[in-house]
């Protein structure tokens, strides 16, 4: 940990709830952006990736470069049906609040990243008063960050700074497929 | 470089135009996280941040950890005059566009990042008109991202995509002040 850090977290002993959500490109990689900063000074980061299994370019730059970066995905690299999902995609999804739950109540990491964890809540893998009392148990000192479009207002009214990314352009509209590097 | 890149570069050889934009926390972020993301495919990426000069914890996150994300600094550490900036200020913006403009015409890098370039256009410090020269020199196969507030007009109907992070609650309104980690 950097002096810096050591001095601001003596400082002010409060971990803060963020919120990326919105129809917009820049919610998941905001939040990657954020845990690179806090690894620059010493940092440890989890971050748990809801609905998600495929191998993207940040779970092996992670695994190849950061080691105070960790990343475990509970998703399939499948289609999840909204309000009537498969009991497996469930399960994984209880499987991943369950570890947010031991993480932010742990003070092993300061920084826990549930990516996708909004979208989680509204196609009904979890409910969103479990995530809510997560959030309440949240070890004092933890900085927590909930990505993804369809944020509930239950949510948002718990976070202390909430970003909506608005998609005012997009690729896609001109036909242009996704791509390694920049979508996954 | 891995397989997966090689095969969608070959398929689609055009770089993106990305735009962050808007008063909400995450631009910057959101690009690193980009960066991160293109890294864990094996590519190449400089980000030059404009009116920066304090050692931010993805700079020193890259320094330690990230061989393929290149940061250079183009500002100080100080306050900059909105539409009167000092010489020193023009100097150093100019020289980050000078930068920019060899960096995504020579694809050393396959992504180049120009972090906080919209608001060195809005206060004065370069022109509107030189980015947009730079941007349509850019080589194909180069994704170029721009982050920063009030992204001109001109940016943005040349980008393929932006999105504008929109500020729905920030924790400066609670009174609570920046912080190592969190803010740089």
């Amino acid at each position: 940990m950097t002096d810096l850090v050591k001095e601001t977290l003596s400082k002010y002993d409060m971990g803060l709830v963020f919120v990326y959500t919105g129809n917009g490109k820049g919610k998941t990689t905001a939040a990657m952006g954020q845990a690179l900063r806090a690894i620059g000074h010493g940092l440890k980061v989890l971050m748990i990736q809801f609905m998600k299994g495929k191998k993207y370019g940040e779970v092996i730059a992670a695994e190849k470069y950061l080691p105070d970066l960790t990343i475990y995905q509970c998703g399939l690299d499948s289609f999840v049906m909204r309000k009537n999902p498969a009991p497996v995609d469930v399960d994984l999804a209880q499987q991943g609040l369950n570890m947010a739950r031991k993480a932010v109540s742990s003070g092993e990491y300061h920084m826990v990243i549930l990516d996708e964890i909004n979208v989680a809540m509204d196609f009904g893998l979890i409910s969103t008063d479990d995530v809510v009392d997560m959030i309440k148990s949240k070890a004092p000192a933890v900085d927590l960050i909930l990505t993804g479009r369809y944020a509930p207002p239950e949510i948002v009214a718990l976070a202390d700074t909430v970003s909506e990314v608005h998609e005012m352009k997009h690729h896609y509209s001109k036909g242009i497929k996704e791509r390694a590097g920049i979508e996954f």
